[in-house]
């Protein structure tokens, strides 16, 4: 069997090291993989198993669940890739203070990145060259199908101060302000890195992060994570739209995967908007915002709807009929989210929402920790998530909720082929 | 459209009220359903939707994802039922000191839990009878389907010592002994009341349990609950067995929802155990047990295989070949999981595996808060868990995990039918 096709005709990983070859005593096959040289083989051969598609422009496909999104393209995967059902969703410190050493580790990861979200486990075999060394992969995504996993990294404000980064910080990578009525919590807020995994299972996104984050050992710490389980928004509009933790319809009026003028006007940011690494790139804003369900949950029908500005059963705008009907502004309540959200409220602002909801147990007295997992990609904060926030500050919804985690980071373009890799255009003197 | 047929024929959670119906100021409908006079007769409709199967006997045929499984039988769904791949799982403390008003809870809590297993809303009507009230459901499950949503309750030792129930407290429903290595966090221990909400949609489980709490709002509030993702065991043996966080197939040898002998050996309590009240019932031993997994990465994979017993690859006991291979227990080191675990090593112990991994984001030294969240069946804790957890405290497995929640809950027998309740045997004069 060659290693171009580790990926079973079934879809399923499949490990193709033979007993005797992993008993014996060879040498570990790690070197061989590492970036530089000839790892760069295998690299590849990471597309086997990933579904056919053509993200040299900026379409893309629905992929069914269970298959292999690809990882290459202009852009980063899992920003407008059809939303798959589970996040899990990490932020990195930087520990290390060795610019090469950061550079290793991107490339360590991009590797990594390109074999799992191909279905295939990390490292040559998946238990490792010797049983006298730790296998090279966690194992338990084993079996399992590469489950359109996504993983997009990206660059929070504070790397920026390191490694002699500070003259290609981009103006749009703002520090977010304070806005009214933020209780941010220190420990769910920041991060020099960012990694976004998405995954139809959540064992393929949960095994993605922390293979990750064990390849960083002593290089990065996890700041904190995120689990999302109920993906709140939609970018393939033909789906049926997901229901928020407030029993709404949630991402109705969104920028669709395959919208590719609004795609490039409002997420990708583009050639004259600069930095010129940042082309094909994307910001990224995270809230983690608690909805009180419970109080919500004693709020009369009339005022839920008030509070939207469209109905709970079809998701229609006030006074319309139907879910996709354009909305009435006017209809609203001047307090109401959407009316104070559209784009017709904030100069046009549009983002890409692609928020998950949460539940983390319960709370002291006996409250689900529950809530919204907000991601928003856009263009540029500044004329993106910041106005838009900004004019929700009047929002009728903020009695039923609040904002406990923030952060921003750069979401550089993708990795265009196999001799790239995540942060090139930021770390190469070239771009 | 008739009350009988509210899942519609695609499978899908539907509201049936139209939408004159619904804002027209009638009378709300919900005290047509509460227990007792004329809401019965929606429960007899409880069942539309559901796969039919028949659950008179001990068998529990595999039923599709997506589908529902019937809530009614002879002993409560979610035990012997096919693993799903969620959890959300509670532990109630109850508030009030009224008899009759716990009953009624219990009740209400049945004919929502009959509902919501069949893919229905809870409440006539998925948004109440009037704008001015709140909805009778949540909504966020609104679309989805079934899911094969299991609900299972159980009563804690806490909870007879109230009520008047102290005579009724069964014998084999023992507070679990302190064993070396726990560090029981309080939080995360105990509770009154339990109910386990199983389903392949998580938000259909997570949906489950907060419209229960909600129900209860005043009688009872959630004390910890828990989310599980990772289903680490199976009851259906044709399955592929999933693995645990440790990357190892886990469940191998369990007992599976076919097996009616073993399952009323084991399982099942039966006519002569007593009390006459949980015939039929059984007990549940929940465990949180944090692992390591930082440290677990790091260990070579021989010693990994030897903690285990098992290969890492195929899953096969130490010396064998294939995963469901007898184990030869004197091939494996003496402190072996399996080993030790095994119920030649414990006088024939048997129990009844249904754990689940967790992920809670990360701890303040960056580690993941991640492990198994352990479910065990059992007949009597006192010839099940306790037994093979002593045996345990010789486990190779213990520098590696930590036990940090605790429970323990008598599971009363299956609601029989639409006239039947949530712990009626238990409330009832007359078992
Ligand atoms: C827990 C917090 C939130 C909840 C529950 C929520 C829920 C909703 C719902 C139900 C809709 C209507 C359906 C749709 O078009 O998607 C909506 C629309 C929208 N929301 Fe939110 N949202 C939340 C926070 C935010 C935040 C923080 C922002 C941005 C700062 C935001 C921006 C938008 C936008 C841009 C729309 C579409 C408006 C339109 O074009 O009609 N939302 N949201
Ligand atoms: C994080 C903690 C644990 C992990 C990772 C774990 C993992 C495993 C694995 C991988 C197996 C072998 C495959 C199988 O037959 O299922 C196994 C078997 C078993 N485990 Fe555990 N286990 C844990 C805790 C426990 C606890 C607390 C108990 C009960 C007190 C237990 C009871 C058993 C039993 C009865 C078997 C089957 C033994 C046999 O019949 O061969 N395990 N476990």
């Amino acid at each position: 069997m060659s290693q171009t096709d580790e990926t079973g005709s079934d879809g399923r990983r499949e490990d193709l090291v033979s007993d005797t070859e992993r008993r014996a005593p060879a040498p570990s096959r790690r070197a061989l993989l590492s970036w530089g040289g000839a790892g760069l083989a295998l690299g590849a051969a990471a597309a086997g198993g990933a579904v056919a598609m053509a993200r040299t422009a900026d379409e893309v496909p629905a992929a069914v669940s269970g298959e292999a999104v690809e990882f290459h393209g202009p852009h980063q995967a899992g920003i407008a890739t059809p939303v798959q059902d589970r996040l899990h969703f990490a932020a990195f410190d930087v520990k290390t203070e060795d610019r090469a050493e950061l550079i290793a580790l991107l490339k360590e990861w991009t590797e990594a990145a390109r074999r799992m979200t191909a279905g295939r486990a990390v490292g040559e075999g998946a238990y490792g060259g010797l049983p006298e060394a730790p296998p090279d992969d966690t194992g338990e995504a084993l079996g399992l199908k590469p489950s359109r996993l996504t993983l997009t990294i990206g660059f929070g404000p504070s790397l920026f101060g390191r490694f002699g980064l500070a003259d290609r910080r981009p103006d749009a990578l703002v520090d977010l302000p304070k806005f009214p009525g933020d209780n941010l919590d220190p420990n769910r807020s920041g991060g020099d890195l960012c990694v976004q995994a998405c995954a139809d299972d959540p064992q393929v996104a949960v095994h993605a992060i922390r293979n990750l984050a064990r390849i960083g050992f002593g290089k990065v710490v996890v700041r904190w994570s995120q689990l999302g389980f109920g993906k709140t928004s939609s970018t393939t509009p033909e789906a049926q739209t997901p229901r928020n933790l407030f029993g709404f319809k949630d991402g109705t009026r969104n920028i669709a995967g395959h919208e590719t003028d609004r795609l490039r006007k409002f997420v990708w940011v583009g050639e004259k908007d600069g930095p010129a690494w940042m082309t094909g790139g994307s910001y990224l804003v995270a809230r983690r915002i608690r909805m009180h369900i419970e109080t919500w949950d004693r709020t009369s029908l009339q005022e839920q709807e008030d509070i939207f500005g469209r109905d709970k059963r079809e998701g229609a705008p006030v006074g319309k009929a139907k879910e996709h009907d354009e909305p009435f502004l006017k209809a609203m309540k001047p307090d109401a989210h959407v009316r104070l959200a559209h784009p017709d409220s904030n100069n046009g602002a549009t983002i890409l929402r692609r928020g998950y909801s949460f539940t983390d147990g319960t709370d002291g007295l006996g409250r689900l920790d529950a809530g919204l997992f907000f991601l928003a990609y856009q263009r540029d904060p500044r004329t993106g998530f910041i106005p838009i926030q900004r004019s929700l500050v009047a929002d009728a919804l903020n009695e039923y909720i609040q904002h406990v985690g923030s952060a921003v980071f750069a979401i550089p373009p993708g990795v265009r082929d196999k001799d790239d890799w995540w942060g090139r255009s930021l770390f190469s003197e070239e771009a």
